[in-house]
C-alpha cells in the first residue's frame, strides 16, 4: 500500500487553526507511550494541570484538559452544569456563541440569547439590560470570537453576571495563551479552550476550568450528568488526589504534546507573548493596508491572532485561497455564515505570529491579488 | 523549567491497553501538521476510512474515527441510538457491559440487563430466553471484555438480534485488529473500537461504524442528539460528501498516526496478524503454566490479546506489578471491580505480540514471583 503520509506538505498555517507547531511539540508527540495510570505519566498530568493554571489564570483545582478538541470542552461546560428547564443566556456575536445556544437546547435549557452583529463585541451595557430583565442560571460568552476576529470585555461583564448570581462560561479557544485570559480576575466559573490554536499544539485536546460556584452546582444535580463520556465527577477521580481511578484511557501522546506547547509558552514568558501577538498583529495591519486591504473589526475590539480582512471587490476569493494553499503553501480561512464571500481569517497564532511568516503571506498576497 | 519529558522510560505495554507503537505510527504522530480542511487532508480521511471497513469487516458508508478515546465511542453509539424511553438490553460479563447500562441510563432508556459471571462468555442460549421475554429496541454486546479475558461469539448472537427487531451495538474495543470482527456478517447495527488496543496507536480516537439500520434509526429522531460534539448527522457533513463542513477540528496528527497504523496491520495482513495474536497467546499462557499460573476463562473464550492470570496465593499482586513496571519496565494491568486482588490482565496487543516480548516478560516473572 502506498503511504499518503509521504505526500503531506509542510504548510504555514494562518487559518483560523489550526497554527503551526514548534519542532520541541512535534518531539513530544513522538516520545514513547507509557500506561495512562503510569505514576511517571501522573507525574506528567499534575504539571499539565499547573500549567494550565498559569495560562488560564486560575486557582481552579479542576484544571485539566478533556478529551477531545476544542468542542468537546464547550459540550463538558454545558453538559456538567445545565440541567433541563435551566434559563440559559447566550451572548452571540458569531458561530461559537450560535453553537453554545445549540448545544445548551439539546440539553434541555430555556435559551435566550442577547444577538449582537457579527463583528462587534458583546457589550457591557447591553449584558445589564439583559440581565436586568429576567433571571438567568447561566451565561454563556466567547471571549475571542474565531468567526469573526473580535475580543469581547469579558473583564468587564464577568463581576456583573455574578452580582445577577448567574455561572458565566467563557469559550477561549483562541484567546488562550495569546492574550491575558483571566479566569479568577473575571469572574468566571467554568472555561474551556483548544490545544491548536495560540498554544500551538496540535488538535485534539480541549483544557478546561470549573471553578467552585460551577463545582457546587454540578454537586446538586438532581440528575446524572447525561454524558458518560464527560461528566466531570467521574472524570475528576481521574486526574485528582492521592488514587487515579481508570476512567477512560487519556490520549498520552496528546498529553506530552500539550505540556511541551505549555512549556514552550511558559518558558519564552506570557507577557512577551502577548506582546508578540501584538507587533504581529500590527506588521500585518499595516502590511494588508499598504495593499488596500481593510479591517472588519473597529481597532479596539480586534484579536491579534485571528484577523477578519475585508476581500477587495473582484476577487475570487475561494481561488485565492486555493492558489496560497497549493501553490505556496499558505492556509489561510474562508468567513462563514454571513461573513462568508465578504472576508478572509488569517491566524497569526502562537508559533505562526512571528515576522517571518508575515511577510512571506503579505509577499505572497501581493503576488497572487 | 526541567522537561519532564526527558524522563519518560520506554515500557513495555502488556497491560489492558494502551499498547506498544511501532516506529511507524511514532513517525506519523510527528509528521508536520496541515489543515482540517486541506484538501491533503481530507484525503487521508477518505483513506482511513477504507481502511477502517477492512478491519471492521463492513460495506457502511459511514465508517470513521471518533475525536475522543474509546469511551467516546461507546457515547456516541448510545446518544445517536437511544432515544428517552427506548428499551436497552446489554448483556453485562464485566466492566464495558456495566458501562453500557450507565451510559444507556444516563440518556433515558429503559436499561434491562442479562447479567452474567464475570469471566463467562454470554452465550446465544440466555439471550434466546432473554429477548424472548420483551421486546427491546437496542441491545448491547462487548465482543471482547477487556476487565476479564472473555470473548463472547457475536457471530452466534447478531442473527438472533436482527430477528427480534432491535439494533445491536458491538464494542470491539480490545478485539478490533487482533482476532476477526465481522461487523456486516455477524449483523451489528453500530459498532466502536479504539486506536491503543491491538491496532497499536497511542490513545486518543475512536473508530466506529453504522449501518443502515442505524442511520434510519437517527434520522428518525423526534429530538434532536443531546451531545452536539458526537452528533453523527453533524459529523457526517464533515467526514463524508463532496463538499465537507467544518464541525470541529479533527485531530490531524492523531489521524496521521491512525492511518500509519492501519496500515501496518493491512500490510502484514490481517490473518497473520490474527494468528501471530493467537502464537504470542499459546506461548504465554504456556509459559505462565510453567510457573504454575492458571487462566481464568475457559480455553475456548479466551481472548488471545488479553490474558487474564489468576494471581499466584500469596503473592502481593500490586507490589509485583509496580517492581514490574519500576524495575523492569513492564506494565502488566491489575483487576476490576470482582477480580481486584484475583487475577493480572496481562495484553498482548497487536504490536506487543511478539516472542521477545513474551519471553522478556516470562523471564522477568519468573525472577519476582
Amino acid at each position: 500500500m502506498s503511504d499518503l503520509l509521504q505526500g503531506i506538505t509542510p504548510t504555514m498555517l494562518m487559518g483560523p487553526g489550526p497554527s503551526c507547531v514548534p519542532d520541541a511539540v512535534y518531539k513530544a508527540l513522538a516520545k514513547p507511550t507509557i500506561g495512562h495510570l503510569d505514576p511517571y505519566f501522573v507525574r506528567i498530568m499534575d504539571a499539565i494541570k499547573e500549567q494550565l493554571r498559569e495560562v488560564f489564570h486560575t486557582q481552579n483545582a479542576l484544571t485539566m484538559p478533556m478529551s477531545g478538541t476544542g468542542s468537546s470542552g464547550m459540550e463538558t461546560c454545558f453538559v456538567n452544569l445545565v440541567e433541563p428547564g435551566d434559563k440559559v443566556l447566550v451572548l452571540t456575536n458569531g458561530v461559537f456563541g450560535k453553537r453554545m445556544q445549540d448545544v445548551a437546547g439539546r440539553l434541555g435549557a430555556e435559551v435566550d440569547a442577547l444577538e449582537i452583529t457579527w463583528g462587534e463585541p458583546v457589550l457591557p451595557d447591553a449584558v445589564k439590560a439583559k440581565l436586568e430583565s429576567q433571571k438567568y442560571d447561566i451565561v454563556g460568552i466567547v471571549h475571542a470570537e474565531t468567526s469573526t476576529g473580535v475580543c469581547s470585555p469579558v473583564d468587564a461583564i464577568g463581576k456583573m453576571v455574578r452580582d445577577h448570581g448567574a455561572l458565566l462560561i467563557m469559550d477561549c479557544v483562541t484567546s488562550l495563551g495569546g492574550i491575558p485570559v483571566d479566569v479568577d480576575g473575571w469572574f468566571v466559573d467554568a472555561a474551556y479552550s483548544g490545544t491548536q490554536k495560540c498554544l500551538s499544539c496540535p488538535p485534539g485536546l480541549s483544557p478546561i476550568t470549573f471553578g467552585e460556584r460551577a463545582l457546587a452546582k454540578l454537586k446538586a444535580r438532581k440528575n446524572k450528568v447525561p454524558n458518560w463520556y464527560l461528566d466531570l465527577s467521574l472524570i475528576a477521580s481521574y486526574w485528582e488526589g492521592t488514587t487515579r481511578t481508570y476512567h477512560h484511557t487519556a490520549p498520552v501522546n496528546m498529553e506530552y504534546a500539550l505540556y511541551a506547547a505549555l512549556k514552550e509558552i511558559l518558558d519564552e514568558g506570557q507577557e512577551k507573548v502577548f506582546a508578540r501577538h501584538n507587533a504581529m498583529h500590527e506588521r500585518l495591519v499595516s502590511g494588508l493596508a499598504a495593499l488596500g486591504m481593510e479591517m472588519l473589526v473597529a481597532k479596539e475590539y480586534r484579536l491579534p491572532m485571528l484577523n477578519a480582512v475585508r476581500i477587495p471587490d473582484g476577487v475570487d476569493e475561494a481561488a485565492i485561497r486555493a492558489r496560497l494553499l497549493k501553490e505556496f503553501a499558505i492556509e489561510i480561512g474562508s468567513g462563514l455564515g454571513p461573513l462568508a464571500g465578504k472576508i478572509w481569517r488569517i491566524g497569526i497564532m502562537g508559533h505562526t505570529a512571528r515576522p517571518e511568516n508575515i511577510d512571506r503571506l503579505l509577499e505572497t498576497l501581493k503576488k497572487v491579488l
